[in-house]
């Protein structure tokens, strides 16, 4: 493993110059192109008036039709209040546009899929769940993206109430689809049960939230999670819903303290915390673990150290093996929704984006092979098959 | 006249059934595509993360950076209600969609402008202002549309006021600058001082309402409004703020009654009406006038009917001459005004939008060739150098 390592952190990273990265945005990154030109005055008159009137009317009799006549049936609203952008902070609703011209960049080239960047100027979650039931006949599905937490979790679950069509805060569960995909691989790489293996959650954000949630929901029941406080546990006071609930559902052990008690004996450490995890507690893990040090850009600790104690070591970057991105998930996760014309993201769908996103290397895997690459043709399609599937079945 | 309009009519008119249109609607008529492919893993480091962290970060550090490095600064949201979608009443959000695509697709097919469809599921004006106030970092110009009167003054006049960026009502002010070029043509063409010119403007709903004040502040004094009720005077019963204000402004003989008190001896009928003037009423206007029969997709009156006694007669229909049609004005304003940077689009720049159609035709008049041709490539340039160039002055 180290070698390997070596190997790849040795072989050059990509590095890139500010000057260049600002060239690439200047005027923005994606434009509203036309399907068919307007070249003629009869081209003018089927695309406006007056032939438009024709489709308006039809529409106004049948409200169904806007799904095949219209283009909001099949674009993603990506939608963010500028909260949490990356790994930087609230850093407001303009700050956060170039990532969401980036995420409607990366829908279109992964799945096909138009959409279009809402930033919002309100961070109040009644408003933004108004706001998106007002502009619900503009777009077909929702992709909430870099809000900070706990205030995701109920503008998502508010969210999905209020509309009837996808809705997924991506930084929540397109993590936890990839993160549960490359512990499925990391699994059977190591030849292990992954409902066995006694997991390390360390984060209570967003991102550690979900993944928690669905290793639970795959079978996974020996789990601790953590937030800067230490072990979540029922009794813990302070702790707001979104841990209450998780604090019943983990931690069988009853365990109390912080990372040393709970990574003492572990097999899989998860780290979306945005700290630090010291060597030392790292070594004090079950041999032969797993390391998914997923904070960006910086580790919970660098991917050379971990794999002196595990196995098998994932990072969020894309200069070191195993890159759990979530662009391996949602372009797939919303296509096969969309596809499928499911009104909800269901766990199901989930666990089988999961799974699809595994089977892709399932029979080619490796210690520093656990997940396909991003750039990995075949991802996708898998996924929204799979997805697709479990919508017609679980929802 | 009466020979012209007539080998115009006989000229076979667009006629395009259903099924093209609805074809020509499938899946909608606008896409969003990438300025630069993602096709490496250097590409996606570039437009997404690591790399878009930088500008994210240089946004923060300065808001105005927004401008220069996402497409939000020169994006239109093309906003509706769908209270009013062309004249075909309250048809709702999803109905007046496919209108909103074809804007946007003449957006960019005109004026080479990024724009969004946004309709909304609310008719509440204190909504929809509060709603774009919102949304307010996601584009950077608003063209309301298709939104019924008396609501769209108030809610233009709101929304102007919530947001620093250019807000039009295309509606209203797209056709009253056509309007107004078409007059200039037409005054040319009859060899009249435009101010001079006794009007008549059947209609005081958007289009109605406008014309009548651009007309006003191009100098014409001698005007009469009409509603469904009859002439507009400051004593009438029972009027709205924006008629009674118009009421105050025009009709300075103080003449009271309908269409036939009005138009006798008057050298303009305008009619954005919706409505019916008989042929027995433009019988008793002044000789050698001008008819601009503009409810669409049936005028006020006939167009052959109209030229038995009017020197010069303009629809709103492709199929007879002098076409007054909104792509004349909108994408040459809004590029203007972005171009510019204006905050407002101002009383000026709609005049000078107007003076800039004209002038693309003004060496080449006749009765049939009062304004140019929707598809004239010279009058969207026309337009936006001079509503920038009035914006400089003006704001």
């Amino acid at each position: 493993m180290t070698e390997n390592l070596a190997n790849m952190v040795n072989s050059t990273p990509i590095v890139i110059g500010d000057e260049e990265i600002f060239e690439a945005h200047a005027g923005g990154k994606i434009s509203v192109d036309l399907k068919t030109p307007l070249d003629s005055q009869r081209a003018l008159s089927i695309a406006y008036t007056p032939g438009v009137a024709q489709v308006s009317r039809a529409i106004a009799a049948d409200h169904t039709l806007a799904a095949r006549y219209t283009w909001a049936h099949r674009l993603v609203a990506v939608v963010s209040d500028g909260t949490s952008v990356l790994g930087l902070g609230d850093l407001g609703p303009s700050a956060s546009l170039p990532v969401m011209e980036g995420k409607a960049a990366l829908f279109k080239t992964f799945a096909g899929l138009d959409s279009i960047p809402i930033v919002l100027a309100t961070k109040d979650p009644d408003e933004i769940v108004e706001t998106l039931v007002r502009l619900r006949p503009s777009f077909g599905a929702v992709n909430l993206e870099d809000i900070s937490a706990p205030r995701c979790f109920e503008i998502e679950r508010r969210v999905i109430e209020a509309l009837d069509c996808p809705v997924m805060h991506d930084d929540q569960h397109g993590t936890a689809i990839v993160a549960l995909a490359a512990l499925l691989g990391a699994a059977k790489v190591l030849d292990r049960d992954i409902a066995s293996l006694r997991v390390v959650v360390s984060g209570a954000g967003a991102a550690g939230v979900a993944c928690a949630n669905i290793l639970l929901s795959r079978g996974i029941t020996e789990m601790i999670v953590l937030d800067s406080q230490g072990v979540l546990h029922p009794e813990r006071p302070g702790m707001n819903d979104v841990k209450l609930e998780l604090a019943q559902r983990t931690n069988p052990r009853g365990l109390t303290g912080g990372l040393a008690e709970a990574l003492a004996g572990a097999d899989v450490f998860l780290g979306a915390s945005g700290g630090v995890v010291p060597e030392e507690l790292i070594a004090t893990m079950a041999p032969g673990g797993v390391v998914f040090a997923l904070s960006n850009p910086d580790p919970e600790i660098h991917p050379e150290l971990a794999a002196k104690y595990a196995a098998v070591v994932a990072t969020g970057r894309s200069d070191f093996p195993n890159q759990i991105n979530n662009v391996l998930a949602f372009p797939g996760v919303f296509r096969g929704a969309l596809d499928a014309g499911a009104r909800r993201i269901t766990e199901a769908m989930k666990l089988a984006a999961a799974e699809a996103i595994f089977s892709v290397v399932a029979d080619d895997l490796a210690p520093d092979r656990i997940v396909p690459s991003p750039l990995d043709p075949r991802v996708e399609p898998a996924v929204a098959a799979a997805v697709a599937a479990a919508a017609d079945t679980a929802s």
